[in-house]
């Protein structure tokens, strides 16, 4: 085990490499064309443009001393934006996103003291570690602080006890006030915000087929009939996927002919040539700008016919369409009600914000989804415990001596043993490294096979999923030597009991790896994510190569956005970290104190300076993370309980049986009390913003509002109508359109049945 | 090991038993004095009058011959009734209750075929029980027809496996159709049954205190603000625990008063008297006529003031309310959606049938409610699993040698030999068989307190709890001996895969045990059932003692119901039975079946002649059972895994594993498909009914026809005005009353807040 002088010199060299991140980020932020990179979050908001200085120098690097001496001042800058300030500027789905931080930095920060000024001095004067009568057992200063110096069957063990309750009272009551908290800054978000298309619409699935109507009218008959008061219009969805990716090809082809032309402009003598093979290596060779010009030409062709093909053919509707009304009251019904007796149809749920709606999923029926969740729960399984199975197989393939049999010629490089013994450590980590960097990505295909129909929903679940693989892998798989799959297998052969003896019993060994760990990835992890060298480098890339207009240098920036998906599972291994060292090991606390509030403060700059958020979810995850910090303190629990019951305290164990269940009573309270604010909208507010909005523009056009708020990203620059709605409008005596006549073709349509 | 000789002793003797109950029976009901006890139903429905024959004797006993000799024939027609009729006539809740028994023999009717044809040939020349190496092992005939006649790591284990995914997906498929059968049947049950007041009205709980208006006035505006157009009249609740204490009080006070009167009539000579002290017994002795008289003024008086203390009194008006609606949509929309972003407050739901109030819950507030929940929760573990406890502290009170202690005259009779056997068999087991006994009651007091507020859903949450006991307790219990507190230690300190291993080892040895159980249980105790010998007392005693009135003698019949909680629990243990001893003993199949079947008759015939529904809940009860069903099955596969892992087929055993997996894939999605059938009420389904009642009957008054439909039970004869709501009414601008106005006292409430 290491020793403090070993953690200190890994401190000493974390701190240096998080130090030297922020050094070089405080020197290329300053530099006016990295501008770009640093801030596209103001440029976004229109407020910053692009660097006007006075000399040609002056717009390209920072020649300004003093700027550089003030190399921290951006920490207390981002601190220094209030929260509702922060929540206009980033959206509320980033400012509840940086609370999970403090919300740890609350939870662990009191936690720390108490730890320290009670278990502490309890577990110093344990002096079991230092007795001469003690075996040969070799520890650091660090377990004389932790449980492990404390006698077998002492009676210190209630100090333990005790602080756990209190831990996990005051971890409960943090979680309370911030469940309460994030439910009214939602709700005082979603009464704030201004008028929103998606508070008005409601997304209905499985529209049943019907013989004698098109998926439209049918729609259109079903809400006059069943919500005749509220029903105001809708908006059918096409299956635009082929035309989505038509679009996508010619955006690449566009760059490639700006890239020639850019070329071609600057070396007006030569003309760019490129070949028509394989990637513009092999084929015959063309001129390049010619030639993308002409690919353009057909592509834009292929558009215009699918495009015509799409609006065109009834069969090009799919069965889901979102449908609006005249006020939020009706659209909150709606969401919330069930339409008919078959529950496989007519399904309704809150229509999704326009840019966070997943269009490739709406069209999935009621027993494809239910067979699809089943596959995906299965998949996940096998995922995270024999995922080690391939990669294995992988390794095996990658060693040394298949290398040299396929590359013999290297073998005198090889076989020195420099190089030898770098590579058998690098090697086998290689397939591993690929996995693990491939693995959100799978998470996330596998959650749109799950058919959610949104992009903040399909964010969530991953999340969800990666949360299960770094419990599993990375938490109990630290602990436990041997893979998941070794794991379950011990874990089915051994009496439950024994299971949480033997992980709680290694809990205080893996003490000083969990320290690292939380030092590589926690500390300079977080200081690597402000630098963004990937965007630095991309940027600088498109710059040059591909940027003509100030629009283009627009396109080029890539402000990203707060993965929800793969960092918030990330921090929830801190938490489930702290809660299972806080009684057993003080001394990782203060290491994830500072995680939480270093990376508190990263995050905030970031989302104020750089990141641009993809949807505005209203915080909708913050049930997801309560019931995860959850999850985590009773896991804790139950080690303690299982670490405690080998060190000679069965009967005082039992006092430690109430905890779990009690935290999960707990967890019921609040999710009864709290979560239904994430999921439904209360009639009182709708009724209240509805009356509001009246008196205030009692002429409000609505439907001119809503008339493309759901159309298909592909349509959207379009001038694209969808006519068989007017139509309908038209026939139908109930509804009173306020638009004169368009078209007045397609008059057979049914008028009588609503 | 009992033998088939054995078996066929017992099954001789339980089919007398139930062949004499039903000769019972078939006399007892045709004597004209007994039938209130055997029609009840009829005579509730008003349809069959107190016997008038021609003679006195003809009048209470059956003369006729040939009636006697068809005394089977009630079992056809109780077939006769087709099931739409039985629907009118008992009650949805009723028909779909024996359908419980018909999915039973559905099930297991064709699995008991296919086990026959298939698996019991496979085991008869299985030849381990008869070879000559086998071990000096006791075995029966019916043991070479089940699994242990397999020798161990045979490749017959295959057919097992096999014809267990059969079973598997027979069972799935009923159930299926089954669910899908009865969610129609309610749907069409809910659509073609006349208006109600539940359709119209929403139960309201925790309406939150208001410093300036009364709960009705705030109920009324809330409603009126929120849902405007649909919003009818409400009924305000008031706490009349007390009252309806003093009406019972006053009911037995009544029941002496007739019995002396009575005993009066009939010797006019002598006037009755009764003691004033404990129970008539001690004290000075009265005038009993005039002592009772007396008495009921005083109660009278009692609860007449108590009466114009809950009417007049604010204090009394808990906070809850039932609150109509003008349309049935109105109220489905109200009943599914959120209120206020305050979940604790103004929680709606579909009202229950006013019978089916229960009226003493309807006032606990949120936290509470969870306490209790948590409470009762942990309760119930500690009741199913730690239950032995006292019941054993007891019996050791109660043995022999304390009994001679304190009662020393027993002494010589008790040391008989035939006596100490008889007390040293009886004794213990009579701790047990009350507690027992009192277990139902038991589990529905904690029901209550956990705060249901319809009896049906009482019966419902008890009938789960009851489950998990009898699963325990009666089915583990004897399969595993040993208290259910030790197989808890067990299964702790096993690994878990050995627990299910020890369990399944088990099964195939307990089938006689089981095969017993159903014939005492299932056989004989359902045809007792028939017999109502309690009633049949009661009735009788009542009517001699009591009776003095056509009324009185309607007052006096007890019809009894469905215990839902107490019975369907029981008959889910003959589902587990049958599923776990399908693949492993064939033998026991038959037994099952035969009780299904009887079972199935029995109480078609009880249900259409005798039993009174207590409330009408539509058959709200179905989601459960399945689900119980689907947990039976389940747990049978993985028994099933464990007894053949010990079989030396762990490899092919693993072909099992999915088989949970499915099934329980195949219970979440028929829950998806139908569960919302049992618990929202569909708009469109709301619709339909709201637009053809406007159409048919243009001018109903609605608000008269619910005017006292949610009114405790005590007010219910009363001429009980509550002027509140038709001041409030008066003043209320928006909402148009018809009604003149009775009273224009108290008009200083607000007006301007709707």
């Amino acid at each position: 085990m290491a020793s403090i002088a070993d953690i200190s010199l890994s401190a000493s060299i974390n701190l240096l490499t998080a130090l030297a991140f922020l050094l070089a980020f405080a020197v290329l932020r300053l530099q006016p064309f990295n501008d770009r990179v640093y801030f596209p979050k103001w440029y976004l908001k229109g407020i910053r443009g692009s660097p006007t200085g006075s000399t040609t120098v002056k717009k390209f690097v920072n020649l300004d001393c003093g700027t550089y001496i003030r190399f921290l001042n951006w920490m207390p800058a981002a601190l220094h934006m209030p929260e509702p300030e922060l929540v206009d500027h980033a959206g509320l789905d980033s400012a509840v996103y940086i609370r999970i931080y403090l919300l740890g930095f609350k939870i662990f920060a009191p936690i720390t003291l108490l730890a320290f000024i009670v278990l502490v001095p309890v577990n110093w004067t344990g002096k079991t570690l230092e007795a001469p009568g003690a075996k040969n057992l070799t520890y650091s200063d660090i377990d004389k602080i932790s449980i492990s110096n404390i006698p077998f069957g002492s009676d210190r063990f209630w100090a333990h006890i005790v602080m756990s309750y209190v831990f996990t009272f005051w971890t409960c009551y943090s979680l309370y006030k911030e469940y309460k908290n994030v439910a009214a800054m939602r709700l005082r978000f979603m009464a704030a915000e201004s008028r929103r298309p998606d508070q008005f619409t409601v997304l209905v699935r499985s529209v049943p087929p019907d013989p004698d109507e098109s998926v439209t009218e049918h729609i259109e008959h079903f809400f006059c009939v069943n919500h005749p008061d509220h029903y105001l219009m809708h908006q059918v969805v096409y299956n635009a996927n082929k035309l989505a990716a038509i679009v996508a090809q010619k955006k690449q082809l566009m760059n490639w002919y700006i890239y020639y032309q850019n070329k071609y402009e600057r070396s007006p003598s030569k003309r760019p040539t490129t070949r028509t093979g394989f990637m513009g290596l092999l084929g015959n060779k063309v001129d390049a700008i010619d030639h993308y010009s002409a690919l353009i030409d057909k592509q834009n062709k292929e558009e215009a016919e699918e495009r015509g093909n799409v609006i065109n053919n009834p069969e090009a509707v799919i069965p889901a369409a979102f449908v609006s009304f005249k006020t939020r009251w009706g659209a909150a019904v709606c969401a919330q009600t069930q339409q008919t007796s078959d529950t496989t149809i007519w399904l309704t749920e809150w229509a999704p914000e326009p840019r966070d709606v997943f269009w490739e999923n709406l069209a999935i029926p009621y027993f494809e989804l239910s067979m699809r969740r089943l596959v995906m729960t299965v998949s996940l399984f096998f995922l995270t415990f024999c995922f080690m199975i391939p990669i294995a197989f992988v390794q095996s393939l990658a060693n040394i001596e298949s290398i040299m049999k396929v590359f013999p010629f290297l073998k005198p490089i090889i076989q020195k043993p420099s190089v030898m013994s770098l590579i058998q450590g690098f090697l086998p980590g290689l397939a591993l490294k690929i996995f693990l960097a491939l693995l959100p990505k799978i998470l996330m295909t596998m959650s749109k096979v799950e058919g959610f129909t949104s992009v903040s929903g399909l964010d969530r679940r991953s999340a969800s999923k990666y949360y299960l693989f770094i419990l599993v892998n990375v938490f109990l798989g630290s602990i436990i030597t041997g893979t998941a799959f070794q794991q379950l297998q011990q874990f089915l052969n051994q009496p439950s009991t024994e299971f949480t003896k033997t992980v709680g019993s290694t809990i205080p060994m893996k003490a000083t790896f969990f320290i690292t760990y939380i030092m590589v990835d926690g500390w300079a992890g977080v200081a690597a994510e402000i630098l963004r060298l990937s965007p630095l480098i991309t940027f600088h890339l498109k710059n040059t190569f591909l940027v003509k207009t100030e629009q283009d240098r627009e396109n080029a920036m890539d402000p990203g956005c707060l993965e929800f998906s793969t960092s918030e599972p990330r921090i929830q291994l801190y938490f489930v970290l702290g809660h299972v060292y806080a009684p057993v090991t003080p001394f990782l606390l203060p290491f994830i104190v500072i995680f939480f509030g270093f990376a508190y403060l990263i995050f905030r700059h970031q989302i104020i300076n750089v990141y641009n958020q993809q949807y505005e979810s209203g915080g909708a995850f913050w049930p997801d993370v309560h019931g995860r910090v959850v999850m985590g303190l009773i896991i804790s629990q139950i080690l303690l309980m299982g670490l405690l019951s080998t060190r000679g305290t069965e009967t005082s164990t039992l006092v430690l049986i109430a905890q779990p269940i009690l935290t999960f009573w707990f967890h019921r309270y609040c999710k009864g009390l709290f979560e239904s604010a994430f999921v439904k909208f209360p009639l009182e507010e709708a009724m209240v913003k509805d009356t509001l909005e009246r008196a205030v523009e009692p002429n409000l056009n609505l439907r001119l509002y809503l008339q493309k708020a759901y159309v298909h990203p592909v349509f959207k620059d379009d001038d694209f109508e969808k006519p068989t709605i007017v139509d309908d409008e038209e026939d139908n005596p109930l509804i009173q359109t306020i638009r004169p006549t368009r078209r007045s073709s397609k008059s057979g349509s049914e008028t009588g049945s609503c």
